[in-house]
């Protein structure tokens, strides 16, 4: 029987800068009774690895630039959180009262540069929010080097993020970053039931998982930013996330 | 411990016309030996629930239109199929070579209207393509009903279909139909960590379920159009998937 299985991990702790995510990880394994096998998948949320890293903006720190002035006037957005979003990003999408899509200087189209306030500890005289990990492919990879020198077993990493999508509501999960497998799987020269080619030629598996993490990390009342998976069979690969993003010369909406 | 469990159906057979879903689901549990309880989720790919309602279009017998034929030069694709999808269709949002992207007639922005190729027993000479669902939340509501009726559970109904997205590579599943659950839920009233009002306010869990469910389905070697998820903690609501699409008037790319 084909199955997977998501599992939350437990007493994730509180990250702070600097913290060593593989030894949390570890210790949050064991207190959920669970033993890494090879080809498991763990799913970090964006914000304990940027937490880890230190990815702080500062408003009171940050110097608003002319046009990040003039972009906040006419979303009625902060000038200095609009000055760090620009920051981030390589091209601004699209504005509305509130929001501003962006191109995050990882490729990624993103709502306000995937920068958070929620769920962020923040001195209210000292007021901070969350930039993305400055290359989560590297940080994933990382991790997955780490585990396989801490207990010898070669896993997948997922680095997701809730993104809001163009035509429908609500978030969904997908994969900033990615280490050990082929994010988008090629179903090129395979055939259909009725040995036919296929027409449809890439599905998005990290996103998929990173979707299914997500839920997962929802449903839980306390802060649960990891989740392990079981039972998924990905196609090796020394590759990162980069395949997931849609060429601009490809791309029908901007 | 919070886990959740996704199970492929085993041995579904090919649908035809005016087969009994409900039949076949519960022959097919028996198989792979699950015995559904309160709460249980099942995802069924849209190609057997068109399958089952006779959604077919024949190409033979499609007369394009004058639109239809236009489109089809521009494009460089069969006339006939466009006429379909221009008939399942409200407006025509992109095209470029190959591909016309549309907003269907229940609401979701697809490629191509959602019509299929793949995965179809069809006749050379009366070539045929798949549609969508008449209803998939009237489908998938009637299902509900009548699993409810024939073994006295309460089950929770997606519909899911691959789609393409507007900046990333590779299909992912998305819900098109639903019943039994709430598929936004709002987090509005709810605080963060650091007993904060969120600022994510919505999460689009059955898109998140249909997603993880979609991977479990690519990852048979053999058809496998319905999976099994147990462990998802969803809120009860009457109402299907329409609250999953965003208004027109909310929507900044078209």
């Amino acid at each position: 029987m084909s199955a997977l299985t998501l599992t939350t991990l437990l007493e994730f702790p509180l990250v702070e800068p600097g913290d060593n995510l593989v030894d949390q990880l570890l210790a949050s394994l064991d207190i959920t009774a669970v033993a890494l096998k090879d080809d498991d998948v763990l799913v970090l949320a964006q914000k304990i690895v940027s937490k880890a890293e230190g990815r702080y903006g500062y408003l009171n720190e940050t110097q608003p630039s002319e046009a990040a002035i003039e972009l906040a006037r006419s979303i009625d957005k902060d000038p200095r959180l609009v000055e760090l979003i620009l920051e981030e990003s390589v091209e601004v999408i699209r504005q509305r009262r509130g929001v501003v899509v962006v191109e995050h200087r990882l490729g990624y189209i993103h709502a306000n540069a995937g920068i958070d306030k929620s769920n962020i500890s923040s001195d209210e005289n000292n007021p901070r929010v969350l930039l993305l990990p400055l290359d989560s492919d590297a940080s994933a990879a990382r991790l997955r080097q780490a585990l396989a020198e801490r207990i010898g077993k070669n896993v997948h990493i997922i680095i997701n993020d809730s993104a809001g999508r163009a035509w429908r509501n609500g978030t969904v999960g997908m994969a900033i970053g990615t280490a050990g497998f082929e994010p988008l799987e090629s179903l090129i020269g395979e055939e259909d039931l009725f040995q036919r080619p296929m027409e449809v030629t890439e599905v998005a598996v990290a996103d998929e998982l990173a979707a299914a993490a997500s839920f997962m990390m929802g449903q839980a009342d306390e802060g649960s930013p990891v989740i392990h998976i079981r039972g998924a069979k990905l196609r090796p690969s020394k590759q990162g996330s980069r395949s997931l993003i849609r060429e601009k010369s490809k791309d029908m909406f901007r």
